[in-house]
């Protein structure tokens, strides 16, 4: 079973192109110079959609950054596991697009939360399958093993809880989406 | 001879890139508020098409990683060789995206098919001349340089007689595509 | 506290994706057969403001490399700090784009040069953190710090006066920005 | 003066965004379901323009691999100079788009000739000021840094000549690049 310093590699290069092309539903906006002030200002659900998923893709880097500070090896299923993880994160930019110009959907909205929520829930698998083949070093025990199985939950019980608010108000999901950032930092904090 | 460190950077950038690209067309997918459940709907040939190369790709770079293990040196010509895989590998967007809105015509299916066999051809010829030339470990043997050359040659058979079943019906070779992930799946036991 | 292998491997893939996005905007111009040599003249607002993000980005890209030959270790507060330059940093394709559509007028000038200041900030920002948490090598003293500290503030100094200066004339603030660059060359070789 | 490792990892970052790029043009064509026989066949100048962009890149890309196998150290002038070689690449897809779509126009195939050439002299200054510099290792001697400023002048050259072929007919100049790849072929083989 070799190191992981490879499949690391080309994880940071997916992650980073797709945190880059979240820019590009702002990029093919039509705008004019007579009316650019107010075309910019009525931008702002794009530019929220962009902020946010920027956030949840980097939170979901610093995640993927200290699980594997603690796998020292990889085997097949990892990698798998990893290229499903790829698979949403790659995805993420089209929620973001449909979210971005038509939040005030309740279609739009679910379908947001529900693949963050999804692309969470392999992360926990992922970690479930590295402390459970023990793939990690040796100094990792069990204490270690659980929180960060706590902390890989986070992101996907947050948005699947924002999917029943979004049902009645898509509007109501949006503004939890922004109460999450404190929420997400206390939790950080605490392990 | 130098190592093949930055061959496999450079081979992984590129792969990442690609396998992030083919999110683009569900990103320009025009969408209005009012039909947004039943447009998401009719894009599930998008969808099936990304899912699809994404795994493709995802299947090659795996590919990659695994002959790159044995691979010790690189000369000019492995470097031009994985040039011309390279080349392919950035070429699957275009096909993916033509199959993806055009997939029930005969024409798109076979583009796709043959596109993406005649990746997995370079990949064998990649793999011929590494282990011909010994670029490779001296611990590889006969065994894993043909175990490996088998390896390279499931997509490429698998997408050309899909061909065949294309020039027929094409929705019968979308259905042979996703067939073919319990076939891969056994062959990659097997060995 | 780890060494910064992987944030600066992460850091690279985002700057270089976002430099190389610039293109963009260009690529999409609609352009015909007959008058295409005037067509390409007429973009040369694009191609300066390519031109210019290009450099304005390949700066902070060398100023990242400066910072981070003396920084040694990371913590979370930098991890941090580095995804909220990342967010600035994918974010300059916008308004590159809007500068090289809508350049002549006052809000786009403006908007150009608030993202590339607010840019320049964070790294301000970021500096202070690790020299004030000691997360840099042991050799860096303080003439070091106070070195790096001013040169981290000549971008966001420079285009945060040319605000004033798009407030009166946009067309003088583009030619400001081009003589920064001289100004810039000159505190690069003082220091 | 610090090692390249960085320096090289980012260019490598631009070099498989901006190759990997080239594919967009084609991705952004207009097709149907009835035609798509034909207008993938109207495609070809496209596909043409999309392999010998990728040859070209991709040479350039074996290039800098062969000049910093040599080069040691970096110092802020070779920064700079790689700086300006990644714009002249990353502005690439540009001109092959231009070329793809306006290829039968003189302009289009002057350009096209032009940026290649710029590029590839911006490889000439840079290996001047490497070895003009001792930057290289210590083994380099004056028959190996000839040996590479020869091998940096094929593609100016070759492409030089063709701007003055294309002012009389595009076609022509189209058939020259294509002539080139066993010319490059050869005098990469006699070296």
């Amino acid at each position: 079973m070799p190191a992981t310093g490879r499949l690391v590699g080309f994880t940071d290069g997916v992650f980073a192109i797709a945190i880059t092309l979240l820019v590009l539903p702002l990029t093919e906006a039509r705008l004019t110079d007579a009316g650019l002030a107010g075309e910019l200002r009525a931008l702002w659900p794009q530019l929220l959609a962009f902020a946010n998923s920027f956030l949840v893709i980097g939170l979901l880097w610093l995640l993927h950054h200290r699980m594997f500070r603690h796998i020292a090896r990889e085997d097949e299923r990892l990698r798998v596991l990893n290229l499903l993880l790829l698979l949403c994160v790659a995805f993420l930019p089209f929620p973001t697009k449909v979210v971005g110009e038509h939040g005030i959907t309740t279609v739009a909205a679910v379908f947001y939360a529900a693949s963050i929520a999804g692309t969470g829930l392999v992360y926990a698998a992922l970690w479930s399958h590295a402390a459970g083949r023990r793939l990690v070093h040796s100094y990792v025990d069990l204490a270690l093993i659980r929180r960060l199985r706590w902390r890989s939950l986070v992101i996907p019980v947050l948005y699947l809880s924002s999917i029943l608010v979004a049902l009645v108000s898509p509007p109501a999901a949006w503004m939890l989406w922004w109460l999450y950032w404190p929420a997400v930092w206390l939790v950080e904090r605490r392990f």
